[in-house]
């Protein structure tokens, strides 16, 4: 039921971009493998596989015979993707080129399934979300052959939220000290200077002056304390990342590709790159368990948020000046969804209480 | 699926009534204590908590922040309501008096979260269904005070069905003898006269003649059966009220204190005041069975009636002369939806068997 | 959500055929006893009982008082169907013949509940799809009365997919090899000729020169091999029969009796007639798991396939010279529910390899 009494009505904006022609993270490379692989990306399913000689493929989970999910095929000896009702089989770009049964052969073009281009870098299957278009970028390099002694831990989670706010929530600052209350932030509050970039393509939130997180985790990572160097990322159409510097020996690099299934769910494939002077076994039996704790009370904010944006036909935000990154995150995806050009750089100083 | 054969299509009324500016039970005054808590009117969720000073708020259940639910956070130290994302914290009148980490301070009006007026009396909080207005009228009394000797037990419920059906079952009489039947009337029949008054607030059935109910519970409240005096009221916008009255001794008082939460879906907070010649201890244990076994035979057939309410997009109701109030209360719920002038007193006299 | 980028849009037919005035197969005769049974025919909900001289009768599901469901009630003892609410009770014509409690007597149109016309032939309770037309024609007769020496076995289920791709399903050979690899055809192919017969009324596929199945089913039936007499129909409005021979002693028909639900479920009440030389007890050991776990394959397959055809907002098929029936079906079922003349017989012959 609609909401009958007098509530302000929505105004502002409804945080639902849907931005199609960009590369978008759909699985691990390593969750790729014999069996085909079921994705959704902006509501439309997908299926993704390996062919005969391991590459990667994206075509749509509809089978052009009788609609049935090609999902639910296999791969068979020939490496083709063989549709489970009557065996009708595809390559990687979609063509027929079995129809069980049939006398008559060739490969008419109405019996394709549309396919779209693929990409395999940084241990990632990426696609472009258009069936019809031609890319003329290449999907985020991470920099990950740049670093050297990390460790590098990909996880694949999903959060009940839209794009942007599943983003604006990786890389906010201030809920830390009450969502995450104790683990991450809170305690003595200090005054803190934050630098934001925005160029056409991403945004920067660079922290000066940040003392080390007062939480269990902060505390873990350096007991001895001292000044932190932190950025807040985000890059178009979906990429939050996180970077944290503490001396020469701890360095954290966290990028979540990000990839909406619909206009209320995002898929993220966090990838964690991390060098400490902690024992590499040690720093991820204390860290797993705590990521998962964040992200469980994350989860959950996310969800109500959802229901309410959803029931009210939209968000009624209000932010202000402590909302470094959420309200440029959205201005690039408008206008990237609007084919509007690029603005030049823009930068801003803010203080807050950290 | 919509119907797709030639059953008659719906004509009458569909009984949803939205009346806004009426007070409501949102909740016992018991069921509110330090925590917020999540209540709904018409679609519209709202949370309630109680303030350092232990007065009752109702505000909309969004922070105007990130619209996540107020009611997922915490009555703070300065008994404030702070939203469990960023902590934006709000007082009774719903001005914000916090936002955590911003330098720059003030309450500026973007920031408030909308109100509802809250009235606290009977062992109730009632709240007005309107943002905007101010409320004209008060809550109902229940009358509570002016009884002696009784004994009041205060419940909340939940019906599956609009709040016309809920009301009409809470005040209907010839169900018992089907629906509960051995439970409550059946048996032998006798002709009853009922006087129906209707005023432009309220209609009162009054039973003239009714021997004691000769069900399970009727015998064991009066043993030596007698003639009851009996009256069902309903005042608007939503109390349900039946009276049974037994020599000088026995006097139970029913009211069912009505919340529309949403167009299919009404609360019940239900204050039973009774005085009987039976120890209160075992009254209690025969009666609290008994009423929630009844109360779980009318929920399965009020579920069943809603299902096909709205499977065929309406009601499509026939009234006789033995649906007293029904149709009464309907007209009422009609004109005040409407903000018709209230009628002249009306009167009649139906006989039936009972 | 819908898809939001560029799958190419359904174009072609959406599968859901809505006819009224023809013969549903509601139950099987011995599903129908003391109680009333809850029954949904394209979305409408229906009640059917027998009265108290045993006659089949079906109503619409919803009291005209106050729109409960009557497969809630019970048969009284005068053969009415009475609700559960308040009592009303009905005969086979949807006639109200008693409202409880009321003085004056009589029963009034208004409190009539719409009827169907029924049947009873073949151990199957038969419905007409309209509450207003008066039927022209005669359920199908199945001919089981001319079979000698066969077992007879009815069984009812559910498929989760519209009337067509239910019937398309059943009455579809060259899936058999795929979906059901093993159990029923695969192997070693041969090519078979199929002459398909369409009339106004009905399609058959015969099969001519098809070796016995080389799955476990059809090593059971024939040890020795042979060649079978084969042949798939369809019947308007739902009706789909496969009938086997092999030799003087072994005879296979089956006749699924389809019902729609709603647009995208459908029920079939199936008549499996047999005469093999093996023991019926042996036979029915051996066939009914294997015919559940087809079942299940199947219903898997239209589940999945139902999903994707309303994610799409319709199907996109594309069929080939070995889809022999489902066009056919699909055209009929055009033409009955536009109204159509019926064409003249039609008959073609294709090749493909079993």
């Amino acid at each position: 039921m609609d909401a009958v009494f007098s509530p302000p009505a929505t105004k502002g904006h409804v945080s639902v971009a849907r931005l199609t022609r960009y590369w978008y993270a759909a699985c691990a490379s390593n969750e790729l493998s014999g069996r085909p692989l079921a994705r959704t990306l902006l509501g439309t399913p997908l299926v993704l596989f390996r062919d005969g000689a391991g590459r990667a493929a994206a075509l749509l989970d509809r089978c052009p015979h009788r609609n049935v999910p090609l999902s639910l095929g296999r791969v068979n000896r020939k490496g083709l993707l063989e549709c489970a009702y009557h065996g009708w089989a595809f390559d990687r770009d979609g063509s027929c080129r079995d129809v069980p049964g049939l006398v008559e052969t060739g490969a008419p073009r109405e019996r394709r399934c549309p396919a779209l281009h693929v990409r395999e870098q940084d241990g990632v299957v990426w696609i472009f979300g258009d069936f019809e278009a031609t890319p003329s970028t290449e999907p985020l390099k991470l920099g990950l052959s740049g670093l050297t002694g990390h460790t590098v831990v990909v996880r694949r989670l999903t959060a009940p939220a839209t794009l942007h706010a599943t983003i604006e929530n990786a890389l906010d600052v201030p809920h830390t000290a009450f969502l995450h209350r104790g683990l991450f932030r809170g305690g003595e509050r200090h005054e803190v200077k934050v630098r934001v970039r925005r160029s056409g393509e991403s945004v920067e939130a660079e922290y000066l002056g940040e003392p080390r997180p007062s939480g269990l985790i902060g505390r873990l990572l350096a007991p001895g304390g001292g000044v932190v160097e932190h950025w807040d990322r985000f890059f178009l159409p979906s990429v939050a990342q996180v970077e944290y510097r503490l001396g020469q020996d701890t360095h954290f690099l966290i990028t979540a590709l990000c990839c909406p299934i619909s206009d209320f769910e995002t898929q993220l494939i966090a990838v964690a790159a991390f060098r400490t002077p902690l024992p590499d076994r040690l720093l991820r039996l204390a860290l797993e368990p705590a990521a998962l704790l964040i992200f469980g009370q994350d989860t959950k904010i996310l969800a109500a948020q959802t229901r309410n944006i959803r029931q009210f036909g939209g968000e009624q935000y209000h932010s202000t000046a402590v909302d470094f990154l959420g309200p440029h995150i959205w201005r690039l995806l408008r206008q990237a969804e609007r084919g509007e050009p690029a603005e030049n750089l823009h930068e801003q100083e803010v203080s807050f209480f950290a």
